[in-house]
């Protein structure tokens, strides 16, 4: 008898500090999303700003049929994105990558699949110009903008002691300072690093996965990912179907050899609720997107367990989604250009 | 100089008399916009009820498309509209008439321009299905919300007792229930007619022309309009831009002579918020739309003076412009049809 209770002592003991080692190792490879929105470098917030971000954030005249606001895409009741394919916009034209989830995008080192916006204000500025997405441009928006004498003021307020506010970089700067506030911390995944949250045992098992196979060379950080630039496929190319092969991804903005088909890895925070998955949106089943990885990138055929077991931890990645009041738009006046909903030919 | 007082005084009082005699008269053809959401006879309203119908009213997975909510075309942020000439839909197809706003629209005696539906909950079930719109079915919508746990709980608590609480009636229930709640008291006008505003001249003199030239014939009410069907240029017809000769409104819905070409006269709460004007929304002029309506309805070519006056009262029509927060919505599952952004062929 005394026997086996030192035995289960023991093997408890062991237990527990397998356990401590797991934490341990998560907390130098993992940090939580912070409680409130990070200070951005060139961009001082304030309260003004942000307010004004999230009007222009829904406002669908930044788009030039007056149908498509960042929302539409990036829609926050979803995930922060619009869980299609890939994007439709102006004219219902499809856009060629999906669209990433807004949500905790200000940590990641650069926006776009391909990273070729350094940071949520060069992101902005981007889908209001591209013809099929909001196929507007920077004169229209900037007309649209100071017409509508709230919109001005507001400007004026956000940023103080510019002589002229209502330019199209500061359109993308309020919207870059609300974009800041939509992080989503409180995760399960958050609590565990905290110390203040115990992990089921599959839950636990996927972790471990996760780190010892090494998904978490592409995927740590405060986002799991949103950190550095991959080939898709480094060890084995999925088929045309999830990668197609015009799709160059980052090649296009690097002109660089080693960069054909790299895409910045996707952040995993509330990954559960943004399919579909990969650049191309081809896969909507999270398990199936997580054995593509394993063959692709790691050359580990991952079981069917393992992949189980990486699925339940991704799914405590999912963190408290940002409230927002869905905000009253000023009107417009005679001298704002007209939404027009036709389509170029191309 | 005691003659002079006495002529002011009289004249003052005869003021004050005229005064009297035009609130009198407005408090009998018009009443206020109610501080909260009227019931509705047919469908009880409580707490769980008006919160689904939120979430469903801005959730686009109601569409095919997973693109398309009803707040794209009525949008809460924009007065309830989408300050579109027409509404644009699935494919980006053009709809055959102007988008009337959600805002009070509990008020109108039926809905659509032509009326064919007897309430909200008969409105809502059409767009749903329209193909021009959101392109789905009840079907396809029921299986959605089915597939959903979250809105399955949520239908179970808003219709207790209902052993098949999700149907698609139940999903218009919901959103009628939302919709119900968008009304816009506390106008300049209602605190006019509550004896707690005074007008300025303008807005009196407008709101006097508006009563003498017969306006509120058609009107009248809580909403000042959305109260009967009138032939649109009863004394004189617009021109084909205004009123498109192949649209012959109620009549279509009623197949009787009298009805070609007949409307529901629309509300005129927040009116200015809500161009472009008409069902054909081909006017973008307040002042513009006042004159045609002056020349087509009440044979009464309106000078510059009298359209500026009913200008400014139409202005003070403008209320509180509903408060919400932007929701949450519940993942869908793999049970849940996917999106769909295909155009069949017309």
């Amino acid at each position: 008898m005394k026997l086996l209770c030192a035995t289960l002592l023991l093997a408890s003991t062991a237990v527990l500090a397998d356990d401590a080692a797991t934490l341990k190792k998560a907390q130098r490879l993992f940090k939580p999303v912070p409680a409130s929105a990070p200070a951005l470098k060139t961009n001082p917030t304030n309260p003004d700003k942000v307010e004004l971000g999230k009007m222009l954030f829904f406002d669908p005249r930044l788009s030039s049929s007056w149908l498509i606001s960042c929302n539409t895409c990036h829609n926050l009741g979803l995930g922060g994105v619009d869980l299609l394919e890939t994007a439709v916009g102006h004219g219902w034209q499809k856009g060629p990558r999906n669209s990433p989830t807004v949500l905790n995008a200000v940590f990641n080192m650069a926006q776009f699949w391909d990273g070729r916006a350094k940071d949520l204000r060069e992101q902005a500025m981007g889908p209001v110009q591209a013809a099929v997405e909001m196929a507007s441009n920077p004169a229209r928006t900037v007309k649209t903008l100071k017409s509508i004498p709230d919109y001005a003021n507001r400007f004026r307020k956000s940023f103080p002691g510019e002589s002229d506010a209502v330019t199209f970089e500061n359109m993308a700067r309020a919207i870059e300072s609300f974009e800041a506030t939509l992080i989503t911390p409180n995760s399960k995944f958050d609590a565990y690093l905290a110390g203040k949250a115990v992990l089921t045992d599959i839950e636990k098992e996927g972790l471990e996965t996760f780190m010892e196979k090494g998904c978490s060379n592409c995927h740590a950080g405060v986002n799991l990912g949103g950190q550095g630039y991959y080939p898709f496929g480094v060890v084995q190319k999925p088929g045309a179907e999830v990668l197609p092969v015009n799709d160059k991804g980052r090649f296009d903005v690097t002109r660089t050899a080693t960069d054909e088909y790299a895409f910045k890895s996707p952040s995993l925070r509330n990954i559960e609720l943004t399919p579909p998955y990969f650049h191309s949106g081809k896969v909507w089943d999270l398990r199936q997107a997580v054995g593509i990885m394993g063959s692709a990138q790691l050359g580990a055929l991952l079981t069917d367990t393992e992949a189980g077991q990486i699925v339940a931890f991704l799914r405590i990645l999912t963190g408290d989604q940002p409230r927002v009041t869905y905000p009253v738009l000023p009107a417009h006046t005679p001298e704002t250009p007209l939404p027009d909903v036709r389509v170029p030919p191309r």
